[in-house]
């Protein structure tokens, strides 16, 4: 496998998009990351693209061939990838793949979604899609239905974790207040989020993501290709993409045999530690999917940054914010800065390249290799990349 | 890249499933494929799922997960990808490239597809988000009305096709008949198809394809895999893909030149047959896109097996036929054999694998080199494979 670069990144403000269609905020973001990349669009060999609900909430399928006609891209592969809330990160594990077997030099991934305009139960019912009908259907459950359960657990056996876990929510809504992409930046406290209103008990508002509209993009480049352009002034610094894993979790709620760990999560990290001879303790920061407050206390701990059990505790006591041990979100997460749905997984890696480029509002000092953890449905689709500057 | 091999092929018939949910009509494809290859399970490396409106018509997303668990794979990369009526094709695409570049040596790829259950004005609705909704979607326009224009741009261009069109309608629904799998063979007259209701004028009921339910998949392996399993006995004559090609067009009407020709086909075949050395007067048989049947005059003159402006022609002078000069359809195509929508591009590699192994219920004397053309929405993606008998 070829060293594998990303070049470029680009993405809408992630909220209320009222006035661009779905295509147009993800050809918005392919713009801009080839414009951030210098590369020339000619030499573009595959595009993919990240979407979930698009065919269900804006009667729109094939965007893969829309945008890349919209972006004026040629006659290349362009490829619609779907797992559920992971799709963005597939999306880019699939363009990082093209450029690491060498079958082009220059690919783009990009991550669409548009979501708030359809009512609320319209957009419950299409995430619910990302549930198995045949097992779980019948349930009743939705998503946050789903993850207070798990929360329901997780304090089951570690004891009351009410106030820990409204930490994970101030923090991220604090990280969030700073950066300009964010739709739900907020000075809350802990008091805030336990009094605001119930959605699932015992999940409330401010423990759930929002419903966001937006698009991000990465270009992603082989060592040629880099070659040709380090001569170009401007160039932005290089961020190497170390690996990129794709696992395969349960698809139902009882195939797991535990709500408080992912088996995709665990999975998909011990690869990429064994792929790039990285482990957890060296990570400068991760930005992981906190689509709800207490999926980034599971999350943590399934990725091995926070040891088991202590996710909240850890992020209680400030370990996992922007000046702590291992800063989590350091962008406001999906909590605030948004989760439009298809492309999360690229706006993480967004915020990881302007972290790894010492350009973010949030900087972590001399950060120089980062993780995005991307999950999908009730775990059943995982993608992580590993992100370091090229220069470290 | 590697040499990648076919080693098995499964399919469910095409037709109305009601009493099968559409994880089951693809997890029996893939346990039907993987029987067929007896490769083990664990030895598999990624699934790609080909599935255009499973979430539209039937709620269900995650499928490559569902799939895969439902087929006892391991934690593999499982991924959904769609083109609209590519989706197939664009998953035995990345099953291929995934063998070829020697990122894992099995791979499967697997389309389903269910619309049978569903209202005609629900299944029309979904098939139309293959359409740009912004640039088409106001014209009123399904793809009916859209290949109804293409029809009568085409005579426009050549004269009077009726009676000559009706000929792709009588051969197709003819080589239907002898295949367990196809849903519409019937023993029809020009006549029959002149008659018969009159659904977006010109085109008439027995012009258009129907609405299916099906799956079909695939296990592709490399050579070293061939080489560990070549002793098994009765083990299955080895297909060879030669080449595996997409391409993007123009992903609305008004990007054409010319209804008359598809810009994605015609750029999938140039690359296919520049890559392979073979050229269409290579191949012993074609599996095509005949979504409509003036669908088929178009493909045949794209892909350059009929002279341009002579697909009509060819087919009423027999030229098409299972003992013509170049066998279009032998399966029966779309027309007869069925379009569940994401099942089709491998419903076609199914059928070419048959071929190639001498026992397919229409079988092409001495057939060694086949091709597959599967085309999505208004031409916006494509994909052509091009298949040997390994000894050939």
């Amino acid at each position: 496998m070829r060293q594998v670069f990303v070049a470029g990144v680009g993405s809408t403000s992630f909220g209320e998009h009222h006035d661009s269609s779905i295509t147009e905020l993800a050809v918005d973001a392919v713009n801009a990351a080839i414009s951030d990349a210098r590369v020339d669009r000619d030499r573009t060999g595959a595009l993919y693209l990240g979407n979930f609900v698009g065919g269900q909430l804006t009667g729109q399928e094939v965007l893969a061939g829309l945008v890349a006609d919209g972006a004026r891209l040629p006659s290349i592969p362009s490829t619609k990838v779907e797992g559920a809330c992971a799709s963005g990160g597939i999306a880019f594990r699939h363009a990082w793949l093209n450029v690491a077997a060498g079958i082009c030099d220059v690919a783009i991934a990009v991550g669409v979604e548009k979501m708030s305009h359809a009512t609320t139960s319209k957009v419950t019912e299409a995430l619910n899609c990302a549930m198995d009908m045949e097992r779980d259907g019948t349930s009743g459950l939705s998503f946050p239905g789903l993850f207070g359960l798990a929360y329901r657990m997780y304090e089951s056996k570690y004891g009351d974790i009410r106030n820990k876990v409204s930490s994970v929510v101030v923090k991220n809504k604090h990280n969030g207040l700073s950066n300009p992409l964010a739709q739900m930046g907020a000075a809350v406290s802990a008091m805030d989020v336990e009094d605001s209103m119930l959605i699932a008990d015992p999940l409330r508002l401010y423990d759930c993501c929002p419903i966001s509209d937006g698009a991000a993009a990465a270009v992603l480049v082989s060592e040629e290709c880099i070659a040709e352009h380090s001569h170009r002034s401007g160039y932005q610094p290089l961020v190497e993409v170390l690996g990129s894993v794709q696992t395969r979790g349960a698809p139902f709620i009882s195939g797991h045999s535990s709500l408080c760990s992912f088996q995709a999560t665990v999975e998909a990290t011990r690869q990429i530690y064994e792929m790039t001879g990285i482990g957890p303790q060296d990570l400068d920061f991760v930005e992981l999917h906190d689509c709800f407050s207490i999926a980034e206390v599971l999350d943590s701990e399934d990725i091995g940054v926070c040891p088991r059990g202590r996710g909240a505790d850890w992020a209680h006591e400030g370990r996992t914010g922007i000046d702590g041990e291992i800063p989590i979100n350091p962008s406001g997460g999906l909590l605030a800065k948004g989760h439009p749905v298809g492309a999360t997984g690229l706006g993480q890696i967004y915020e990881a390249i302007c972290q790894l480029r010492g350009n973010h509002p949030n900087q972590i000092k001399d950060a120089a290799t980062g993780l995005t953890h991307n999950l999908g449905g009730t775990g059943v689709a995982c993608t992580v990349n590993l992100l370091r500057r090229a220069d470290a």
